[in-house]
Order: structure tokens, then C-alpha cells, then sequence
């Protein structure tokens, strides 16, 4: 028996929801799915169409970058989903998408403002964009530089509060508890970066939501008295 | 037998009319049905995937807010509905989707004017926008608050005539005298939304539809007189 | 034998174009497919939706807008198809749309300029846009007098070379040799007005399409040397 | 056995891919693939809709225009396509549609902007825009002057490293190394006009990518010491 077959089996799952909400044509795109006891990931291979891909083609890669097990070359991103493992602790996966909208922002080199319930929804701040990285990071080790500049730009803001960036002229990268919570905030971003685009396009002066709808939207689905949804367990 | 079976079958086919019109995506959203004798609404539960949905999921709500069947949570819009059910009589379902440009109109604060006979084939006024909500009501019973505000909105317009609103920086609510009309609603206005937004794009100067040709398109279908669609009972 | 059986299947197949292409929703929009020998039309009934839709819910109409056969009532927008098939001879299919980018134009009260050779491939002249009609006309036999209203468009135009027309604050019209010509019309003008759309919002000062290539376009598809296509009849 | 089965195989499933891919409505468009030992290729018969389609109706032309081999009319592209064969070395497949937002640009006259690393995957410059055809060219042998004004644009650019280009007020040509490679560059080249588009909406001043990032996302993929994909022959 794999050891690592649940992990796999979860990534793959994970990166077939990309083509199945329309996050990304061919081969763009993937997903990691993390084991923090074995302190490894199952990342998607590179180059590999979404409607090929098997289980046992995911690659199994720790935190140095090193492959654990699996045939094919990991995601050319892999060590970018490395530095962030490393450092956002009790993230359990992440997905990186080239989607429409929430790549057009990142094109913009401009934060989503927060305009909607929406978006208060699932998180209480712009979605943020980062800075444009410079010439020795990208002609460096770039993907993982990729990674340090997302770490970069959380340096005053909480990971665990906002799952997901805009790496600036380049796109989307979102994470969360498990790699299914990761893909998941891919398809809200694209869907909020769509409803932003709109926004301003109908009013070029639609106010921000105010703080008070912020907190209670953020609050009744995450905070400790939350009734969104269902209590687990039960 | 259950006592809300017929109540909670319907509601489950309106809640999957949200996902196949592509209304929303994942978990957001919610429809209820309401049966006007028992004073009761079989409304979706908070936060259960639609794919997942089953009629006997459904919970059945008095209009006090009071679970009356079913295991799961409702909705957390229940308390909206239920004000809106005890000020407009005669309604017999409620939608509320995030559909994308019905959003974006919310999120921008402006009202949808009537541009064309595809809005006026459905009601003859501009779909209202709420006022922002002070902080006191967000503060406080916020859902129930939103049923309000959406009332206070409706103080000198018909909600029998005008059967949808946009409630500011959230979105779309939509009712009927049946559920199935109350989600037909929330598609026929994200489509008129898409087409007043294209419209402004392209002239920023388009005239509202004249007053004759309004009612010409409302009356054909909803007068006295109306020779649209067959005639029921024949 | 039903004498209209043919009539009333192409019809039907032709009505079913418009879900297909997504040019309209639930009940919007009808296509008629004309009987010249018979002086007879068939029309989808008023407000049925079209998957429910059979062939012999088609209404068989003549052209003084007498109900020839058929249990339902004809599409409310009868008397428009009448008119044109009076006054358009040899046209063998008419189909109105509610599609979004055309409605758009049309609630924009804009023609829809030539941009390209896609739309040069299909007609040599901006679709036109009508004026808006008169108080009069529509408090009149207003869908008669819409029919007119588009007659009295294409005074100086030829039907035979724009087979399309966008009805002011309304929603497009289009016709052709046979009903699924006229329905191509439909999705093929959607298509047209999409493009127009963003090319203005790429380049506001977008050039008109030179008239070289106008008739180049247009004749290599519709000119007596015609080189588009197969040759009929081999 | 017919000598040209296999490239009338693999020329039909290519075209089936705009369709697929939601490149063009109806006929429009069209895929060939290249036999360069014969000096021949597949292209699709003119105005035959794609879900006709047969692998025996595809025709097969030498690169002096002449079928070789087929019962249909080729493409009225069909010199164009001949044309581009002659010219690029090592070509193997052209596709030609008319998808939505590249159109939209062609008929803008506008090259798209490198914006983002989705465009610096696939090339390292704006993707060009050809001049306009003068009225000789245009009423001359027009295909074979569209594909001389291809070439033209190419003069001083390498169609090696850029495999599409926009002709001017009509639509898209790419290529490649095979007729599934040209097709790829079709769908890729729409979305990355829908995701420059939505860019210049949302910040009008968005800068270009900066040279550091295109060379480095170029390089991973097509460079010598890529690492993007799978090693091929492992």
C-alpha cells in the first residue's frame, strides 16, 4: 500500500475542480494538497492536460524541494506552494489558477477593493496585490522568490484572515485548511473579482462596504458565535 | 406521512433552479415556500452545497422564526424571508441569489433603470435599491433588519408590481405568488441586469423606455386585458 | 395527415434553435417558418416554454392574422411576423430574440456599426436600429404597428441584403429564405454585436471596415462568383 | 489505403477542437495540417458545419492551390493557409477563427500588450496587428494577399517565436509546430485577449510586463534549460 495514496487521491480531486469551475484552460493551474505529519506535499505534474491526469501522477515533494516519490517533473510552481508551506503554518493546501478576472487585476497591478457582502463573506479586507518583484528575485530562484514576496506582502496582514493573493502581472494564488478549502477560495476570487470588475465599471465611485457590514458579514460565517452553515460534528 | 413533504419537495426543486440558471455558485443563495395556511416556509439549510441537497433537508420556519421540522440549520437569511413573508401578503416564495451582475448593481448602489420591453414585460418601474442600513440595525438583528429595510423601501412602491430588489452592497431578493415564480424572478433579473449594464456601456446617454411602450409591455402580459402566454384553466 | 405537419416540424426545430444558441430565456422570443403556397405561418404558442414545446403546439396563422389551426394561443407578437411576410417577399422565416448584446444595442437605440469582415461576411451595412415609434402606434395594434414600424425602416434598404433589424428599446428581429436561415440571422447577430460591443470598448475610434472589403467579404460569399460554400445541387 | 488518411484524421480533429473550445459559431474557421514530405496538407471544406464533419471531407491542396485530393470546395482561406505554408519553415499547422475577443481587437487595430505572464508563457511580445490591405491587394487575389500581408508583418519579427498574429478588421491567424499546436495558439490567444481586455478596464495605464519577468517566464517553458513540462522521449 502507497503511503501516500490518500494525499494523492485528494490532490487529484482537488486539481480537477480547476477545469470543472472554468478556472483555467490546458495545462495552467495546480493544486497541492499537504501532510503536515510527513511534512510533504502532492503537487500536480507540470505540463500534464487536467483531463489525463491520474492519482499516481501527482508528485510527492517536501519542504526542501526535494521529490519524495512520483515519475514525473512536479509543477514548475512547486517551489513557490514550498515557501509557503514553510512559513503559513496550518495551511493544509494551495491552488494557483491563471483565471479570467482575477488574473485581469493582477494584470492591473491593483488590490480588489471590498465592495460587497460577498466578499465580506469570506474575508474582511481587500484581496491584496503584490508588489512588482525585482530583477535579482526573478532572475534568481524566482519561484521561490515568488513565495517570498507573497510572504512579503502578509508581513502586516494574517494569512489565516486572507486566504488569498494577487502575485502582481501574474495571478491568483489561494490557500486554506485543506486543498479543498484552497481551490474553493480560487472560484470565490474569480467570482468576487468578477462582481469588483462590474462594479466599477456601472459606478467609477461604488463605496467600499462599510465596517459595520464587514465584521457582521466576516463574523456570523467565521466568528465564534458564527450560525452560517452547519456545527460540525454533530 | 410527512406533514411538509409537498412544502419541502418544492422548495428543493426551486433551490436547484438557483444552480442550473447559474445564479450562484457552491453554497450561496437560498429559496423558500411558503404555505400560507399553516403559516409556515420550507427554506434550504445554511450552507449545504446544492449538489448535495435533498427534499427532506429542507426546514420547515413559522413566521416567529421558530424551527417547526428538520435537523439541520436554516438558512441565515431565514429571518428575512419571514419579515417579508408577514408584510407581503399573497407572496408564496422568496429567492435571494449572488448572481453576478444583479451584484455588481447592488455593489454599485444604483438602482436598474428600465432601459427596454424585457424589463417592461416584467414590471414598469426601475428595480429599486435599498438605502445603506445604520449601524445600529447591522449591529443588531441583522437579518431580521434586512426584511425591514427592504419593506421601508417598498413604502411608496408595490411589492405585488414590483417583485425584486437589490438590498445595497449585498444583493438580489426576488418573491412571488409561488416559489417557482420567486426564483424565475432572480434569473429574469440578472438578465435584465446584464443588458441595462451593456446598455449604459454603450451609451451612456440611453433613454429610459418611454411610458407608453412600459405600459403597453406590462399590461399585454400582467393586465386585465393581457393576451400573453395561454389562458389558465383552459 | 395533418397538411401542416412539415410546417409546424421545421417550426418547432427552428424554436428550438434559440435555448440552443442561448438567445433567450424560459418563454422569450419565436421563430415562424412561412408557408408561401399556403399563405400560411407556423409560430410558437405565447409563453410556453421551450422544452416543453411540441411540434403540434404550433399555431398555423394566416396572413390577415386568422388562427388557421392549432389549440393555443400564437406568440403575442403574431401580427409583427404578418406584417413582414407581406410585405417581404420571398422571406420563408422570421425569429425574434431577446438575446443579451443585441438587446443591448437596441436598448442603446444604436445601429450596430460595421467593424469587421465577420459582419461583412454577412451583410454590407450597419444593422440598423428603428426610431422609436409614436404614441399612437403603440397605443394602437401595437405589434401590427411594430411590423410597420420596421417596414418603414428599411424604406431606403433592402431586406434581401440586411436581413436584421434591431427594434428600438426592444430587441432584434431577423428573417431569411427559410426559418433556419432567419435563426442563424439570430445567433450570427448576437455574435455580430458582441464583437461591436468590445471592439468600442478597446478602441472607441475604431475604424468602419473599409468598403474594399465590404464587398470583397460579401460578394466571395454572396456575389454571382461566390466561392463560399459548396455548390448547391452537386 | 488512402496515402492521406492519417492527415485528413488528425485535420478533422483539430478543427473539431474550435468548436470545442468555443472559438467560432457554425462554419466559421478553420484548421489544416501540413505534410511536409509531401509538400500537401488538410484543410476543412468551406461552410460545412462542424458537427458534420468527416475525416473523408477534408480536402488536401499542394502549396500551388490545387486539390490533390477531395470532393468538396476547400476553405475559401485556403490561399492563405498555402501562402504562410511557403513562407514558414517548419510550420505544420495554421488555424484561422473568429473567436470573440481576439476579433474584437483585430477589428480594433489595436496589437494586445503584454500585460502578463499567461501571455509571456506562450511569447515574448505584444501579439501584432497587421496593417490595413490596400484596395489592389483587396480586390486582387485577396486570400493570397492576406497571407503576403502575414508574411509582411513578420519581417522583421520571427514567427518562430511568435505563432499568431490579428489580421486587421477580420480576425486571427496562428500557427505551429503541428495543426494540434495551431489550435492550442487559437484558444490561448482568446483568452489571453479577454485577460488583456479586462486589464486595460479595470487600470487604463497598466504597465507592460517587465522585460526580466517575460524573459523568465519565456525561457522556463521554450529556453534550453526550460522546466516547465515533461522531458519528451522519457
Amino acid at each position: 500500500m502507497n503511503l501516500y495514496k490518500d494525499l494523492k487521491e485528494r490532490a487529484l480531486k482537488c486539481n480537477l475542480e480547476i477545469p470543472k469551475h472554468g478556472l483555467a484552460i490546458y495545462t495552467f493551474g495546480n493544486v497541492s494538497a499537504f501532510d503536515p505529519h510527513r511534512a510533504v506535499f502532492a503537487i500536480k505534474p507540470s505540463g500534464v492536460p487536467y483531463e489525463n491526469l491520474k492519482a499516481d501522477d501527482m508528485i510527492i515533494v517536501d519542504l526542501d524541494y526535494r521529490v519524495v516519490e512520483g515519475k514525473l517533473r512536479p509543477s514548475s510552481d512547486t517551489k513557490t506552494h514550498a515557501v509557503l508551506y514553510r512559513h503559513f503554518q496550518g495551511v493544509g493546501g494551495i491552488a494557483h489558477t491563471h483565471s479570467t478576472y482575477a488574473v485581469a487585476w493582477a494584470q492591473a497591478n491593483k488590490a480588489i477593493p471590498i465592495f460587497g457582502t460577498t466578499h465580506a463573506d469570506h474575508l474582511q479586507y481587500d484581496i491584496p496585490c503584490t508588489g512588482q518583484m525585482n530583477d535579482e528575485m526573478i532572475r534568481g530562484d524566482y519561484e521561490e522568490e515568488t513565495g517570498k514576496q507573497i510572504i512579503k506582502t502578509f508581513e502586516h496582514l494574517s494569512y489565516k484572515e486572507i486566504e488569498m493573493v494577487l502575485v502582481a502581472s501574474h495571478g491568483p494564488f489561494t490557500w486554506g485548511a485543506t486543498a479543498e478549502k484552497a481551490v474553493y477560495n480560487s472560484a470565490v476570487l474569480e467570482e468576487i473579482a468578477k462582481m469588483a470588475y462590474l462594479t466599477l465599471q456601472i459606478n467609477s465611485d461604488a463605496p467600499l462596504l462599510k465596517s459595520t457590514l464587514i465584521e457582521k458579514h466576516y463574523q456570523r460565517k467565521h466568528g465564534s458565535d458564527a450560525y452560517y452553515g452547519q456545527i460540525e460534528g454533530e
